[in-house]
């Protein structure tokens, strides 16, 4: 498995804020987690509301919790409702099953990390996220 | 009570992964519980996703709870969803109300376990489930 | 970093069980963590009391969480006491600091896993520990 | 009062890594926080441990508790044990109280933030904390 340095972390986080001010997104909190769950690096810009980095955070835990990106939470989440809730107990309620947490794979498909992104609509936070993990020369699983 | 040997439970866990190569399921994630709700067993294939063990743990754990399969608390969240609210509660938060807890019982029909599985879809895991149990000579419920 | 398989896993645990019975040892409980602290096998023997896996499994977590083999966390909790209130504390809980959660590491040097046995007394824990990560060609440290 | 933008932050961070590095010290995570406890910026460095983020967080947000640096805790810890039991428990166990949890404070006095470092010894976080501030153009308070 490809380790995802703090060099590539960073980078994911200023390509996906980049990507925000290109498409001119609200103030973003960018978690970057490595594949055991544990927080590598993290940027909340100026404006981000207080609890940004838990938001992010939640969408990236929960993207690596079931192996996809978050975006598939939230369909469960709509259609299982039950199963969500267990999945955030049995997690100690750490995921926001919500767009915007997006596994990092490496070039054998394996997963070495997720970002998570909020600030701004769940769907352009996502945008950022692809953009960030493409940046640095990794495969994003939106879910 | 027939106990539960640790013997018998990796019988179980074995034939589970063995049934999930023959169906050719995802990576999973097998849970043995004893009677009391306490880990005896656990497997994680590789390849299963970071918070597997939580999940399968999670359906034994709902099965024991109320001493049935835990498809049949699936079914219960979709008609009462504030009793499977309620139970999680009390529980501490350690349910998961999907398919593919399966109780464990001897010859009597005593309770002496319960198998979680996670990885494939919930049906998928619970065949499995069930195929393991049946190969270490005991009798499952599905729920 | 070398990835910390299911069979290897299995091979550290069923080696520890040996060396726990060479040397006569109480009923075990062997837990291996894969490098983000989540559950990649377990093995709890008959006669392991009921919370067997959750001590084990909090001596293998501790060591990870630091860095150090547990016996290191053992030493802390004597000479700075509330440095192991605050760590178990900003662990969410997760954490038994004495010896017997023994750091796997690859030839590198790199961290891959830990394991944590409990059942006997910390010492003996230890020993079956160690003894356990060797038999799987990889570098045991044990704080 | 002064606010604690990410530009600072990050001025923050990159100048405690260096100092760190010029120091020989062990890989680090360092996180700063703002002056309502909420994060920042974070990076973990290479090779640094699993709950390294919890740690330095721990000591950062034990240093906005009270308004002073984490090494006051830590003396705090050793003549009123119960005085820090006690603030760990209603801080909702938030708070690891050893040096390396550094106020920034603006030119008027006011705490606007407060970065914890771990990874080496205590003594060397700090000294590493108190570079970072001081490089940003602020005045740290170690306690």
């Amino acid at each position: 498995m490809t380790d995802l340095t703090l060099n590539k972390a960073l980078k994911i986080i200023t390509s996906a804020l980049a990507k925000g001010k290109e498409l001119g997104l609200k103030p973003l909190a960018v978690v970057v987690l490595d594949a055991g769950g544990h927080v590598k690096a993290v940027q909340r810009q100026d404006g981000a509301s207080m609890l940004r980095f838990e938001i992010a955070s939640g969408k990236a835990y929960g993207a690596l919790a079931v192996g996809v990106g978050s975006r598939w939470l939230d369909t469960q989440a709509e259609t299982r409702p039950h199963f969500l809730e267990g999945l955030s107990a049995v997690s100690g309620g750490k995921i926001v099953a919500v767009p915007g947490g997006v596994l990092i794979k490496d070039r054998k498909g394996a997963i070495i990390g997720a970002v998570g992104i909020t600030g701004d609509s769940s769907d352009n936070d996502e945008r950022a996220a692809i953009a960030g993990v493409e940046a640095a020369g990794f495969t994003p699983d939106a879910g």
